[in-house]
């Protein structure tokens, strides 16, 4: 059998495994946006099997014969080629995969589909004990998972590698510290100046006029229409049924105006990159962002460089205050930017400011970290939660669904997921900076409503790549500095809020 | 391996192919009401891995191992029970899928969604000449599928059987010469009475109020919302996404104010067989209709027996004249029922009368036949359809759009799905008659917009049963009589219409 034999073999395999899992992304779309209540069972049974079937293909003999057979002759490959790329990270996910069995991931998905139910009524009865068992179960389900990857530096470690291909406990420690440290520090100090004015927040904000308006500026933004689609959904989210079908979630909050906008510019962030990923990757493992981290840093850049700037606004502001006309009569510009910008200790994660957001994420790190080293038990982690928020952020916690239930993340089994939005955060700043050294007149182009020199600085810069290489590679590439830097973030921080 | 190991083992494999049919039902269902248009291609792709993930498993040596060895012990089973059952009917669809080659699945699978896309193109531009490549590479699959079931009486029976096991053309050819004979000589009689007053149809009725009309009625047929949905589509189809979630979908035809009431109705009666399975069928084959000539006695029977009749109305007519005040000012209800019932040659088959609707599903089998006994070629299709819609209904066809192109089967490769049409009137018909004569009540309980006695005797004689009893065997529990009757059918025109 040839080498280009074996290769095509192989592509085909990866296709298949690649539809298979596009076909869950769909299953899972439609049981957060469409499908009728009672079909939850069911629906749980339909995608632990595709999970299960994938699963078994990506653990198969066959595609370990063609691994092994491929990275044999592979030398004559360059090793910066798609193809070496390729199957350098075949190898490593199926050397992952291999050690997990199918036994284990059938389990879990069925596990994560009732927690998820459960995790939506204990929201509803504003009850962790509710959830509690739930979480038990697939806490025990991670320690198992765990034994697979023995030995490691620490029990975060395997689960971080998952979302970031390398990442390590002891690195995220170090620059988590450094952020909870300053980050903590400048909030105090912000907490001095005077609270804007909110009261225009309580007009009339119709949730079809809010809808309409996120739809203008995904529009605006470049995301395409032609591959996608917004509906609306409990928790926001983005998910790509295959390359070419990059759908996006919105939610109206009642009392929150703007935070259906920041949610869909949010997803949007992150449909621009799937949408920009190379289409010659297409239904392959390099057909993916390179990691959460850096999928998050799309996405918290466009909402938050981007959609909190007074440049942003000085395009949009105006078509706002027209379709908001009684809502909005008399509040300047400067007051309703202060109002965006606003930083204030909130027990919400998603709608949390740009300055205690990455605390949000700090407590659940450690909390994480904690269950994981067995230092804390399900039981008591409300408690720990409430007493975290307290700490951290000042805050008493009114009720477990605004408290330790508000995410879906450990209800869908996402141990080690929440580190990445807080390296999001720092990796959109150093795009950001990095994007404005070689560009000064984005800033500009956005105050004309045009995203397109900065979308496409990070298309080529990054989108196009799609995984094919790792989150530090592509900081080299678009910066120059080949890992997470706290500085740009911090320094941002420090010229809007201290 | 015993016995109920074995059994076991089975059920599980079916519940792994169960998932993936079910899996390949949503990802269809979204290409219908929700994708993006620029997703066309990569969802085929999608589609047809899930059609030859399931092929291989439903063919695989582990299900043939399996079967050998339970059908050697289950001659201890009751013959009559579900496992008995359950195993006989694995059999034989094993059987016939071991025929079929996955390479030949998964190309026709991949023709079956691009030829989906150029009818919807083709309609547009009310071009034959566009879909035609695509018709002709379908039919040359369907002619190398006929080659695997070689020798057989006649090219249409091996497609029929998909349709209504044991259906043979022969059987067909009874049926039908008779239909034809009578409808049309009934026709030429009603043809001859004075045309109603249709004017009102053109007043105004908001499309959604119309769709509030097709929800009201739904829920009271019984339709259960809490495991399925309502959507639009160019087509209307009803899916299940496993017996948990059955969607149907429906369509508002401007002019014809009526025509989503009764899509739904129609759609609706599909729903009530699929819901009314007994639930210790789901994901196994037994979890699924008795054969599709069943399916559409069912929507047959709840859109032409029920919802067209003078008690149907006697409910509904009075909420439906408040619902379209203005354009149903003055007019009576012998009038509005005239209208509905009106026979008249019409181009399109999903709004034909019950007189012409079986005209309609001659003319696309006699087609069928040419074409598969190679008598008639592709690319003289549309003459062919137009010069039989003059010679059976005198109509002549506007556009290919109107004509030959308005069918969405033969764009998804489905030959010989047609006659389950007629056969669904047919039978409906003898259930009616025999639903009457166990409870003579029906019709009043209808009149007072109560179809529970109805709905319930359906239930209990037919949908229960799920697949585990034939067309015929049905038809032997439902009316003492095991096989399809066209008397009550044609009984029941000649009252209406002659």
């Amino acid at each position: 059998m040839s080498f280009e034999n074996d290769l095509e073999k192989l592509k085909t395999l990866l296709g298949t495994i690649s539809d298979l899992h596009a076909a869950a992304a769909l299953l899972d779309w439609d049981m957060r946006t469409c499908m009728a209540p009672g079909s939850i069972e069911s629906r749980a049974f339909q995608l632990a099997t595709l999970e299960e079937v994938a699963h078994a293909k990506s653990v198969s003999s066959e595609l370990g014969h063609l691994i092994d057979r491929l990275d044999a002759r592979s030398a004559s490959l360059d090793p910066d080629s798609d193809d070496a790329r390729l199957i350098g990270k075949v190898r490593r996910e199926f050397e992952r995969e291999r050690r997990t069995p199918s036994s284990w991931v059938r389990r879990n998905a069925e596990a994560c589909s009732r927690a998820n139910t459960a995790w939506e009524c204990a929201r509803e009865e504003q009850s962790f004990r509710r959830f509690a068992p739930h979480l038990q179960e697939l806490l025990e389900l991670k320690f198992e998972y765990l034994s697979f990857f023995e030995p490691y530096a620490h029990p975060c470690d395997p689960l971080l590698d998952r979302f970031d291909e390398g990442a390590t406990c002891a690195d995220l420690d170090r620059v988590f510290s450094r952020l909870k440290k300053e980050q903590t520090a400048i909030l105090r100090s912000a907490l001095k100046k005077t609270k804007p004015d909110l009261s225009f927040f309580d007009g009339r904000y119709p949730a079809s006029k809010q809808i309409a308006l996120t739809e203008q500026v995904l529009s605006r933004m470049g995301y395409d229409w032609k591959h996608g689609r917004q509906d609306r959904s409990v928790h926001p989210f983005t998910t790509s049924i295959g390359l070419y079908d990059v759908r996006v979630t919105t939610k109206v909050f009642p009392g929150k105006p703007f935070s259906a906008l920041f949610s869909s510019v949010h997803e949007g962030g992150h449909a621009l990159y799937e949408q920009g990923i190379d289409k010659k990757y297409a239904r392959t493992p390099l057909g993916d962002g390179a990691s959460f981290s850096m999928h998050e840093s799309q996405s918290r850049l466009w909402e938050n460089l981007v959609a909190r700037s007074p440049e942003f606004w000085e395009f949009w502001y105006p078509r706002v205050r027209k379709l908001y006309a009684s809502a909005l009569e008399g509040v300047s510009m400067e007051r309703f930017l202060a109002a965006l910008n606003l930083a204030e200790p909130s027990p919400i994660r998603v709608e949390a400011d740009e300055l205690t957001y990455n605390l949000h994420i700090i407590l659940r790190y450690e909390l994480e970290k904690a269950l994981l080293e067995r230092r804390l038990k399900v039981a008591d982690l409300a408690d720990a939660w409430n007493c975290g928020m307290k700490e951290l952020l000042g805050i008493e916690v009114r009720s477990d669904t605004e408290g330790v239930l508000q995410d879906v993340h450990w209800a869908m089994g996402e141990f080690g997921y929440f580190p990445s939005y807080a390296m999001g955060n720092v990796i959109s700043a150093q795009l950001w900076e990095a994007a404005l050294k070689e560009n000064p007149e984005i800033p500009q182009e956005i105050a004309a409503g045009n995203y397109a020199p900065l979308r496409e600085w990070l298309r080529t810069r990054i989108h196009v790549y799609g995984a094919k290489y790792s989150t530090s590679e592509l900081l080299k590439i678009a910066t120059g500095k080949a890992c997470a830097d706290p500085a740009p973030y911090l320094r941002m921080l420090k010229r809007k809020y201290a």
